[in-house]
């Protein structure tokens, strides 16, 4: 472990359960959040934790989501409540020769830290643009500029990483050594999130092209890997 | 909203942003419940909120979920303490004409309750073998038993569902009217948890065929339809 480049642990962050398949590598870390854009962020109101899919990117050792200014789960974050935000990726089911042994395989990060609100609107706006420049690097220049009204309907929030574990599970099933004999297909079933092929809005202005900028957003492709492709081209 | 059918609704459950997209009927909850077996579950230990991504699977208006009985997590939630489970099926990225409009379609579902431990063998011997064959229809037929000591390493959670809410988004961006002239490709691209081709066990027994129980598991297939099927058949 490298304290220069592993994100640090508590009793809150630390992999307890097999931590060989556990990094604090920030390269580690990094590299699963910035191959997703959807993350699972946990949050406590009143002793009730709630756990709300969103939208979020990464810079540097900051992590952004953002959301309606009507939104109770921004609200509440708002004053600085400690969440958990979580990025996981699902890559495959684990056929194994005995019930126990069934697994899945995957990819999964968990961030802890602090979230707060972004008030000043021009990092608002700068934050609002380097979202969707991180999704689609060089689409902003194509888009009208966001205006007042919309960044006052937006809160956007950010959050240091205080700490964050990777975990990993690749591979085929791990059997007790006597059922490697029993004749039971034993494997893995990969799954991935591919790209469908874009369907274009109904009131498209006619003869709009799909522009060079979404190249990478080609039917099949895996998301996982357009996504770690846009967010290199973006930083 | 009909009564009889529908989750019961408090401050905690209530779709409050866009609650066009919500839902509370037990026909839509489940539907998005059943063609997922990957939740995240958010909990609180002492005013730490974490949120876990997990195995699940779904009995009437009862969760469950399992893991080691060495995890920090289930240990925790042993207690009774209060759980919100979600599950999140990404659909597809939203391109408007204005960065404020860009989006993201997703089935969605929070569900509340308290977890409590299933503790009696006999019980938690069904559970385990209900999860497997919620899965894979047929195949804990051709599996030894779960034994003793493999029990004994397991806990397996269950949560009645106090309150639930379905949110969907789906179908081409919003934009604000007089963006729909501006000569900007606008849409939707797709995208769908896809199964590989499955890859055997390099210990795979010899001669073992892919099952007939595997059929539903067809590479090119998405998980979201097979997992309905399956936990059609197996109910």
């Amino acid at each position: 472990m490298n304290l220069a480049t592993s994100f640090p642990v508590s009793q809150r962050s630390k992999v307890r359960r097999l931590p060989k398949r556990g990094s604090r590598e920030r390269a580690d870390v990094y590299a699963i959040l910035d191959s997703n854009i959807l993350c699972h962020i946990a949050y406590v109101i009143e002793g009730q934790p709630f756990v709300t899919p969103t939208g979020y990117w990464r810079e540097g050792d900051r992590l952004y989501w953002h959301g309606s200014s009507a939104s109770r789960m921004l609200r509440s974050q708002s004053a600085g409540l400690p969440v958990c935000l979580t990025v996981t990726h699902f890559d495959g089911l684990v056929l194994a020769r005995s019930g126990f042994h069934h697994s899945i395989n995957y990819r999964s990060v968990m961030a802890f830290g602090r979230a707060s609100r972004i008030d000043d609107p021009t990092e608002k706006q700068t934050a609002v643009e380097a979202y969707v420049e991180r999704i689609y690097p060089g689409r902003n220049a194509e888009l009208r500029a966001v205006d007042a009204q919309e960044l006052k309907a937006t809160t956007v929030m950010g959050m240091t990483i205080e700490e964050a574990s990777a975990k990993v599970r690749t591979g085929p099933p791990v059997d007790d050594e006597p059922d490697y004999g029993l004749p039971v297909w034993a494997g893995v079933i990969p799954i991935r999130q591919v790209l469908g092929r874009p369907v274009p809005d109904p009131r498209l202005a006619p003869g709009t092209p799909w522009p060079g900028h979404l190249a990478p957003y080609a039917e099949g492709e895996g998301l996982d890997t357009v996504l770690s492709a846009t967010a290199k081209a973006a930083s």
